[in-house]
């Protein structure tokens, strides 16, 4: 058996296809990364912070080589894809960057105070990585969310040896890729266990059940990260499955932003929802309008100017276009606007948009706020504000929440931002939700279903936290504390002491 | 229905039982909880901290009226329960100085930077409470892991609503404990929903798999924590199951610390595995000795002058005793000492213990290494550290790992307490695991099964993470930002800007 690529733009092949991982090769994945657990946890900071740098510099290196491979299995451009490797490659700097710092070891130092109820002995506590694990990756960001993307970067950067369940669409570019990694890993002389990947969906799975897998991340569809979380919660010893699945995304314009800024919102929000052929998980996919709002025509306008675009294999198509005939056979729903139209061969989706009310909304939440993944999005009229938030209290949980207002904006904002902010992760202010800061203080992570674990990101410096473990040490004497626990702070960390 | 507590001194009735919760009735508390969370989750930290003093307060003020009651329904005698009152208490003031000091909230404020691959905008990121949380009271802290406990303590402190489904064995304590509780949160002038409590197990059922609980926090069983982390794993929504379950904590003795101090581990080793009639999360269930210890007589002297103790429950006893009879009939162990007999009325149990080898261990990890809650534990002869290191793999997960050791010892501790670290939450040198400080180093908490999700700690100041999700705010104005998050910084809690 293979995993086969094939070309979206034309539905051709591409290349041989690269064979299935067997399940011995599987077991042999799974020995080395539990063989190279023990040294790679013990490794300081700076060892990985050098690893990671060095990571970084060969993906950029590679960048003339991968791209090209990454072109004809997604049918993303280059310049787009260019982009992402060097997205990506920052990626695995910032990991080199918080672990150097030292603060995500979150280490506390407490005294004894033999008077306390009860008395307390000396604690030290610091996080440390939980083990092995399992990284899948996504289709749509052949570099940022694959095999050298966030997951792997904030996992290895924890210490946690990282195997990767390579995606079906990209099976050349990830073999390469890997390579490039397995290559590192050697020339930092660490052991060879550290990265690890695994081609075939069965493959992921028989991975997933390994007792030596101690958490999971995933980005991808609701039904994939339902049953694979499904299969970490079944284990024997259950496991973290992070999952980022879908999300609607909802945009809220209030009339006085319609008012004032009526072609930059339709030009923003078309240029958002059809960006990379509407293929991001912070597509907006809901634009709440206040009704009588005029745009209509604009956007009619907007859409039918917009091109058609590959989509990433064509099983994402055949949903989409089973999702859309749903929806535009819906007796709420009208069609707007459709774009240019697609061509024929491979896998190409035109840009269509769609138009229903908050009570159409409210009375089918299931039906009208799903994630149609592609360039398709729906406006939703609303009359008053309290429409509005009970319109918006019928969503489900998303990865973002934007809304658009002007200086002295006479909506109740403050009720608004709340309403977003506990329905969603990141709340986006007079800006599109496309486009996710890799930093210090973003989060993509959401209520369900946008992630299966809304207490964590999967992008930016605190993404680490995902992979890493308290343990306290009682009554240890200096010399046999780990070094972010010493006095002697060997590792330079912040230590906490209350 | 009703919910019969029973003394298990004497296996009597306790007064007339509390009326299990209806339908009807946990439908209107968990809708109180979802109502009160808008208005709860936006009360400054202050607000909460007041509101937490009170209820320690209240709870000091009412250990006269409470005591007996907890006596009467859990055999635990006066002294131990007067001080889980002040331990009750003391978490509940901690949890105040936690969110006062609001390192918390994990602030974190980033300016933009459009040279970023991809370009940054401005982003700030924080932790909001999850919405209403369930908390599972335990039997064997009829306070400190109840319906004012380190759970409740938490969470309320958060900003989250809890539902306390009341522990079966005392719910007449629960009961004036939860009224208590409820006119706290109406003197405090709060949302009458921001507590409420359920009895009954069903009822547990109903309002863990209802929509609006948004996490749960357990105590107890591994088969019940499990069948519920399996309940809420298998919502439409997933959520948060943090149960702690069953440990077995491993405890080593090195040669040198045996020749050092026999007398001294004697005795603090049966006084940890027999204090509280065994029923500590904590005990050491498993006593790594090395093998010619001559340490036999004196184990058994000090086991066979150890006293019978209640057990909380008929469940509890009768599970023990079913497990330690399996325990004795195992070819590979022998039966080392037994305590003052147990009458037979109630509850009762003796003091056991018994002795095997790792050869014996290794050969049936999942019969000798399984939690026995009670009075018993069992002693491990080992060879050398690499036939313990080897035994110690075929130890799961414990919420503790201690060892003996002394100054200058020739063992391999590094090693040692690297195996330690990895297979549980806390390590604690020369000391028994029994009595778990409440403070900010602590963590309670380790790999399956001892929780359900070692990432996380149920006692200590960042147990409060468990009920906390992250939220970032992309370029949203000064005046919209949440209090914490504004340059303005009026709740005055630490602010990074990496």
């Amino acid at each position: 058996m293979t995993v086969q690529g094939y070309d979206p733009r034309t539905g051709e092949p591409v290349g041989d296809g690269v064979a299935e991982t067997t399940a011995e090769q599987v077991e042999s994945v799974l020995a080395g990364a539990a063989a190279a657990f023990p040294a790679f946890r013990s490794t300081p900071p700076g060892v990985r912070a050098q690893f990671l740098t060095l990571l970084a510099d060969r993906l950029d290196a590679a960048a003339g080589e991968l791209v090209p491979l990454a072109v004809a299995e997604s049918g993303l451009p280059v310049p787009r894809l260019t982009g992402e490797v060097a997205r990506t490659s920052a990626q695995l700097r910032l990991f080199a960057q918080v672990i150097t710092e030292g603060d995500y070891l979150e280490a506390i130092i407490e005294e004894a105070d033999p008077g306390a109820t009860p008395p307390r002995p000396p604690l030290r506590r610091w996080l440390e990585p939980v083990g092995p694990v399992l990284v899948y990756a996504a289709s749509n960001f052949p570099f940022a969310f694959s095999v050298l993307g966030g997951d792997t970067a904030s996992a290895l950067a924890a210490g946690a040896p990282v195997v990767v369940k390579a995606h079906g669409s990209h099976p050349a570019l990830s073999a390469a890729t890997a390579e490039l990694a397995a290559r590192a890993v050697a020339d930092a002389g660490l052991p060879a266990g550290v990265f690890g990947i695994v081609f075939g969906d069965q493959q992921g799975v028989q991975a997933l059940r390994d007792r030596r897998i101690k958490a999971s991340g995933f980005t991808g569809s609701t039904a994939g990260g339902r049953f694979l979380f499904d299969v970490a919660a079944a284990r024997p010893d259950p496991i973290p499955f992070f999952g980022e699945l879908g999300s609607i995304n909802p945009a809220v314009v209030t009339p006085a932003a319609v008012a004032a800024r009526p072609e930059d919102l339709v030009s923003g929000f078309v240029g958002s929802f059809t960006l990379g052929t509407g293929q991001f998980c912070t597509k907006p996919g809901l634009l709440f309008l206040p009704a009588g709002h005029g745009l209509g025509p604009a956007l009619s306008a907007a859409v039918e100017a917009a091109a058609a675009g590959p989509l990433l294999n064509a099983r994402i198509a055949g949903q989409l276009e089973k999702g859309l005939a749903g929806l535009a056979e819906h007796p709420g729903v009208s069609e707007t606007a459709t774009g240019e139209q697609a061509p024929a061969q491979g896998s190409w989706a035109s840009p269509r948009l769609f138009t229903t009310t908050t009570a159409e909304l409210r009375a089918d939440p299931d039906g009208l706020t799903a994630e149609h993944f592609g360039p398709a999005a729906l406006i939703v009229e609303y009359t008053d504000p309290a429409d509005l938030f009970a319109a918006l209290g019928a969503v489900e949980g998303s990865l973002t929440a934007s809304v658009q207002a002007e200086p002295g904006d006479d909506f109740p904002l403050p009720e608004l931002l709340e309403v977003l902010g506990e329905r969603a992760g990141r709340v986006v202010y007079n800006g599109w939700p496309t486009g996710v800061a890799v930093s210090w203080a973003m989060n993509h992570g959401g209520p369900w279903p946008s992630t299966t674990n809304s207490a964590h990101t999967s992008v930016g410096a605190t993404a680490i936290r995902r992979w890493l473990r308290p343990v306290s040490f009682q009554s240890v004497p200096e010399e046999l504390l780990p070094p972010a626990l010493q006095d002697a702070n060997p590792w330079g960390i912040p230590q906490r002491r209350p």
